[in-house]
């Protein structure tokens, strides 16, 4: 079993979360109550977050104080923006509660598979800065470059129907678009159904969830999702395609914080979706974010292409789409397009 | 990526699958004109099998005689017996075109869920010896000493929903009644919904499905099945609920060809099944072999138990169940209690 880091036991993710929510100095002496431990070895701890690039500045008689952070999406600082959304406590089992992280990994999915498959609790999170071979839906990729995006899978073990699993997708898209919502709050962000959330046309993030089960139980759900943070620049190909925060803002997206919040609101989420095990408790909130509701869309049907008038999703997330002749179509899974509203496919 | 057998290029397969379905002597040129190889080769591929265990007669001027195989549930052995059932040419991509053997093993399904990581193909079968951990539905354990039963899991890749995949079960569970009853013509098998063998009320199998899929496309599933073979005593907490089919019979079973049987039984029913995807084609015999069918059933539903007759199950297998009002019930997921008809729960 590889290791994992605890966040509400990880005395790192304790400190930096301490030195997030302070806006001036934190005492040594604080610090020292709060971790039951000597003044030395608050020092140590804080000449470590030095070492890994942390700017922190120290006044005598004053305290530390955290004056920058690094880019990162390191646990420690993953698991202090968790702490600081649960108010310094984080209870295992949440989303998030429990961290791996890798600098270069082929696949987070592929990894939380393993983690899953190991024993790792639900709720952990595999997070990388660098995935060479990210997966997409139905094979396609999804790659980040290092230091630029985020890349990242949750581990979850829920007591629902197999069958109900692809709801969980909507329900990490919701969340994905609240937090970048957050990070970005000048932006016009939406989610394409079924998971894809876009801003001006352009995706910033996909979703890929794999599910292990039984017939009638299921052994774990990974889901997988990639959010284009701070890249600049696109492969020609999906240019006109994809874009990211920071070229729709002009700002550099802090992705820890980014992945904190994803991870905050789809714990607040789901547990709206497990009372019912469907989304009738989400599905108006989702509705007011989907693209093209209201307007004619292309269903992209193996039986057949048809067009009509999305309705949005029903409560189990099926897109209920209104033909010429008044009947309603439930769709579940294959491709909407809206072309002709946001020119992508 | 380890290594698997194909039975259509394995000599040892072609050679036993000759030996076996000849009743008199195949003669050495014979057999150097089928392989292309000399008659030292043929002389050495003899010899191997006999350190193996088999008894193979040889004869100057006549050839060579199969006498007895011993019972083992190798490759070469359930290969041979596969190859002979499609009459000397096994395509690639059939139920048991690929073989993995293990003479102990944890769990048949975790080891074809590995191999299909790992990218085996579809059709790849899984058999052990000895099953030390082997799993059951809901985590329970199906495990095997040596020697005695069939632990096998069967992997596939269909290019079916998700939601589809649990039918897979009732395809194997009707493969294992027609191969039971090969086995043992003069035993009345039939299935308990969804998918034990069951015989005088007692268990002569069960299979566990597990599948790995993305929301709208499965990247593959293990079809795990266990057979009370030659097993000759039970703990005393199953030994009222579970027999073999040696006990029942008084004959020792041949487990390659019985497994063999399995295999080519699957391939007949999946190939109806995946013409529509669903069990339209193949309801009517499941029904046939159908315990309790029109008996009064007891359903254990997580919402309350109710009673009704069981009317057989429906093209998406489902168990229909009508009340006495009336209604009928469609089952998905749950237990079915025949208590009453049977002895068991």
């Amino acid at each position: 079993m590889q290791e994992l880091i605890s966040v509400s036991e990880s005395r790192k993710c304790l400190l930096l979360a301490e030195l997030l929510r302070t806006d001036g100095f934190v005492s040594g002496q604080q610090l020292c109550g709060r971790f039951g431990i000597s003044r030395t070895a608050v020092w140590k701890m804080i000449s470590q977050l030095a070492e890994e690039g942390y700017e922190v500045e120290s006044v005598p008689r004053k305290g530390y104080r955290l004056v920058a952070c690094p880019d990162v999406i390191r646990p420690e600082l993953v698991g202090a923006y968790l702490l600081n959304r649960y108010e310094g406590r984080m209870e295992e089992g949440r989303a998030g509660s429990f961290l791996r992280y890798y600098d270069v990994t082929g696949s987070t999915n592929n990894d939380a598979k393993r983690l899953a498959e190991e024993g790792a609790p639900s709720g952990t999170l595999v997070a990388a800065d660098c995935q060479q071979a990210g997966k997409g839906r139905r094979g396609r990729t999804w790659s980040n470059p290092a230091g630029t995006n985020i890349a990242m899978s949750l581990l979850l073990r829920p007591d629902i129907q197999p069958v109900h699993a692809s709801m969980l997708t909507l329900v990490m898209g919701m969340a994905a678009a609240r937090a970048c919502k957050e990070a970005a709050p000048s932006l016009q962000i939406m989610i394409k159904w079924p998971n894809d959330i876009v801003c001006e046309g352009k995706k910033l993030s996909g979703i890929l969830t794999e599910m292990s089960s039984e017939v009638d139980c299921i052994n774990y759900v990974v889901v997988g999702i990639g959010i284009n943070a701070n890249l600049e620049s696109f492969p020609d190909e999906i240019s006109s395609t994809a874009s990211s925060l920071k070229l729709l803002t002009g700002k550099n997206i802090c992705r820890a914080e980014l992945t904190a919040s994803v991870m905050y609101w789809f714990e607040q989420y789901y547990g709206v979706f497990l009372k019912t095990q469907d989304l009738s408790g989400l599905m108006d909130e989702y509705n007011s974010l989907l693209a093209g509701k209201n307007d004619r869309v292309r269903v992209l049907d193996p039986n057949g292409e048809f067009t009509g008038i999305s309705e949005g999703i029903n409560r189990r997330g099926e897109l209920l789409v209104k033909t010429e002749d008044g009947t309603v179509s439930e769709i579940y899974a294959g491709e909407v397009s809206v072309r002709g509203i946001y020119g992508y496919t």
